[in-house]
């Protein structure tokens, strides 16, 4: 490493992200990917625009993007900004609010990446423990945070609180609120969403991707909702043309094909009820999931070696080697054939 | 606009990108784009991407274009990251080297983003005048700048410095030097680029794009060359999943058939020629040009009414409301028959 980096930069590792093997004949079921395609007419407009257009400059905000989401979100394109991935729209989140030695919170275990991001900006890390029920901790409103994260649902719990008691923690926070909403097309329960929450609170972002329920992890688009205030500054931020064309259309055709994204969320829900169920007669203890993934504990169980022993039948799945998940597997939802073949190995192993 | 922001963000004004008419029949001589298509391999190659893999993650660090890239460029993949346009390599190098009120140098006048992305970062400008011969300023390498950025060929200049003075200017700055190449390609001078200096350079870093000679802007692609200290460190840096799975993919194939882009090139010269001959005509004086586009003063002329005039007649180009550039205009170069209308509608206002 050369001596020209800024400290916090020298010091920090950066995020690593699930494997993404190279090979065919691998069941991927460690980043949360989902199993069903994109929908065709998203693939055909894709297609369409792949032609000699990509000479120009894309749309800078995304015009024709946000003018689709505000119908669908039902909230005006002034209170959207659209990002490479909500991965971008948290950088940009970060570059806005949260200055050297900042203290930036959120409940753990969750998202990992949040600690990255705080590492890049200089800012300090102020996690507080979730109790066993996942709720919100007492605690997390009184962090003194320029900004507070929560995912919601949960990752790697797949747990949801309710936007009543997210009202309140935004209510009682000092700085900004983000809700992390990457899972919530999943979530069983009804009206979920924190979307409605932004016309009334000014502090409040809500952050959608397109990389689950929309099955479009390849094409990297995100979008975030919140006071007209922060989308201005948040435009100031970032990337003069932060997405590039086919994304873009890809993201329109997609919110214009919500069925096909609602269908595939339903078989997903289903899949996840079936796992969850032969989880449990494998002496799992299964956390409610509200998201396209599972998380298992299997008290004194060594979960590395059950990755691993996977891993060597090409299955593959995530443990976290952090305390309170160190006897939990985290299993993405795949169709109901690829359930079946994890089901079978779990049992050759118990 | 709320409280919450940074004070280095409230303050500052967003950067404006050159004008995108959705309409039909508009020339578009006002954003550096090629007037030619990326090469139909490109655009097979992104269609047949197109596919159910979009559900997928793209590859993390652009593994497979930084081999293509490799082999062209001559240096291993390690001294090479990709990024969603150089815009976000720009991005990334304030994010690694400049803290607040540290200083970030350039000569002016130059690609107006500079000052920009030093107000997000905090940081301070330095900007030090160019002379008439655009030249590298003596006073540049004595900022005391954390960064210092050199456009060569330079915008909206049009002029090249050479890699010699260029190695000077790496030795005699205190940090990083970033040259941004990004119209290299339309250098008629051999041997200008800086890439083959990045091995025993070990504070230089040199950006590309796809944008201009690729005609790629729709894409979004950029790569940057450096030591591999430098880009381990940027790697930290990056989002996650920083370039989606069709850019990459057509930022492969368009690595994988230079003959395309070269011939493009050629014409684009040759078109430059032309136009610089036919201004001159009209009592311009045209800055010798190595990029796809041209700078041309003539003094004493309201240059704002020029491009508003042309505007009227459906052509866009640029003009600069800016010390030593305000009897400017700038010019894209476009097509012969694109050339031929704007040099009519040119006659008919001189």
């Amino acid at each position: 490493m050369t001596g020209f980096f800024l400290d916090n930069i020298a010091a920090m590792a950066g995020y690593v992200p699930g494997e993404q093997p190279r090979g065919t004949g691998v069941l991927k079921l460690n980043a949360n990917e989902n199993p069903y395609p994109p929908s065709p007419k998203v693939l055909r407009a894709v297609r369409q625009a792949a032609n000699q257009s990509l000479r120009l400059y894309p749309e800078p905000a995304s015009d024709r993007l946000r003018a689709v989401a505000s119908r669908v979100y039902g909230l005006s394109a002034d209170h959207i900004i659209a990002g490479n991935g909500s991965d971008e729209l948290l950088t940009m989140l970060m570059r806005c609010f949260v200055g050297p030695r900042d203290r930036v919170a959120y409940p753990m275990p969750t998202y990992s990446l949040y600690d990255i991001l705080v590492d890049i900006q200089g800012g300090v890390r102020a996690p507080v423990a979730y109790g066993p029920d996942f709720s919100i901790p007492a605690s997390l409103a009184k962090q003194r945070a320029v900004l507070t994260f929560l995912c919601n649902p949960n990752a790697p719990s797949g747990t949801l609180v309710r936007p009543a008691d997210i009202a309140r923690l935004a209510r009682a926070v000092k700085g900004i609120l983000v809700v992390d909403e990457a899972y919530i097309d999943f979530a069983a329960t009804a009206n979920a969403s924190c979307i409605p929450l932004v016309r009334r609170l000014p502090n409040l972002v809500v952050l959608r991707t397109f990389s689950k329920s929309f099955s479009l992890a390849g094409l990297r688009i995100g979008l975030a909702f919140a006071s007209t205030g922060i989308v201005a500054g948040m435009m100031k931020v970032k990337d003069s043309y932060n997405l590039n064309r086919l994304s873009a259309v890809g993201a329109t055709a997609a919110l214009e094909d919500l069925p096909w994204m609602r269908r595939n969320v339903r078989r997903i829900q289903r899949s996840r009820q079936a796992l969850a169920a032969a989880l449990t007669k494998m002496d799992f203890e299964v956390y409610e999931s509200e998201t396209n993934f599972l998380l298992a504990r299997r008290p004194g169980t060594d979960v590395r070696a059950v990755q691993q022993a996977l891993k060597k039948r090409k299955i593959l799945i995530r443990y976290f080697d952090v305390a309170g998940l160190d006897d939990c597997l985290r299993i993405t939802i795949g169709t109901p054939a690829e359930m079946k073949a994890l089901v079978t190995e779990l049992r050759r192993i118990f």
